[in-house]
């Protein structure tokens, strides 16, 4: 037996690069996007009684993934690689059927002129990614107390302290719009997870890192437990030289 | 762009029939279930690490609605079937993409002697159910304080108090057995949530109303807050006059 889904719509998220997502839903609350819904299911009927809900679900389509595969084994990069554990205790994207989840705070509802879409935060999804479903957080349900989480029990911490030079944090400010909030608070929550690869994390590091966030390049460098961001440029502009991440 | 998915299992429960299922996962802990996992996905190898987590998410089809459709507005039971909501809005099996998900309590895993199983309690799925995925809950990110749950906000109560006439706790006292273990207290927990359609809860009732739960028919009668369980009978013993759920 086989069942073919078809999304109702498509998540709009600051994040244009894989590198640099945070590995949960709700680590970083100024990571923002949108959902835009489908026809048919653009219709505002259809999230009736949605607006009193602090936080949704949404299933998703790991895409980006290039050819869909599974192996019963994976190595999540929560624990840096190091250890192989089971397919069905991580919520890696590579997995028999590619479906994601993730609790995101419903910041509001959009209808009317023609579209559906609702605002978000505390995002963890690729631009563009591919939505299944939306269903309510329902707090009596799916906040288990007193619920284990066995390798994964606490939350990443926050793991490098985050400076900006000071010509870097005028790139920023200036750059900072409605269409790209909070830029500043934005990536600094997002390096001090340190989104490096686990494996590289321990090497001494002249070289720096880069990542794209909206239409833009950040670069930082790490030394030791404090990164330093050096460079928010509009992308393709002055590349210099920093690591692609899978380097 | 269209997405096909093959089950990775099967989820075994006490639910032989969709009536008196309690609407949301971890609602009756007594009610319990297994996952069997199909080749390829049952090896044991694909669940190593998941033994150190206390919950699972289980996505899954919602089969048995006959037909797939989905409407814009969804009048949800708990609600009393009196108020339509949009069906984003809802948990309800009738979506665009009827994928499900419960967190369920992790019980066990079994593995060897050719198949690998999962048991599972607090489940709220039909017998039989097609399971997509299994991921760990992870209570740093699905836990989530302060959510607040809209028109869903508290827990459904218990709303009946349930007694057994002598008989019929003789019947079950004698059926309980490993495959069917504290029939009693399930039984109990699952009619005190009052599984009959909102809009009958109000009449007064002198017919009964039955249940499939295992291979049983378990019947019972209302009166204002009390329900009397009458008989607890193997399926297709003598089987009296009782509603059927659409009645």
């Amino acid at each position: 037996m086989h069942a073919t889904f078809k999304p109702i719509g498509r998540l709009r998220s600051c994040f244009t690069e894989k590198f640099g997502i945070p590995r949960q839903a709700g680590l970083v609350p100024e990571a923002q996007g949108v959902i835009e819904l489908h026809p048919p299911y653009d219709r505002s009927e259809a999230l009736e009684g949605l607006e009193g809900f602090s936080h949704i679900w949404v299933l998703y389509l790991f895409h980006g993934n290039g050819e869909a595969f599974w192996r019963p084994k994976v190595r999540p990069p929560r624990l840096g690689g190091n250890r192989a554990l089971g397919v069905f205790a991580t919520r890696s994207g590579f997995r028999p059927n590619p479906i994601g989840m993730s609790a995101l705070q419903l910041v509001g509802l959009e209808t009317g002129g023609g579209s559906t879409r609702l605002r978000v935060a505390g995002v963890d999804l690729l631009d563009g990614t591919p939505v299944l479903d939306i269903k309510p957080y329902l707090p009596y349900a799916d906040r288990i107390e007193g619920a284990v989480g066995g390798y994964a029990a606490e939350a990443p911490g926050e793991a490098l302290v985050v400076a900006f030079d000071p010509a870097a944090r005028e790139q920023c400010r200036r750059l900072e719009s409605p269409r790209r909030p909070e830029l500043l608070r934005l990536i600094t929550r997002l390096l001090a997870l340190d989104p490096r690869p686990a494996y590289r994390a321990g090497e001494p590091c002249r070289r720096g890192f880069g990542m794209r966030l909206f239409d833009l390049d950040i670069r930082w460098e790490v030394d030791g437990r404090r990164a330093r961001v050096t460079a928010v440029v509009a992308a393709g502009e002055d590349p210099g030289g920093h690591d692609a991440p899978g380097d």
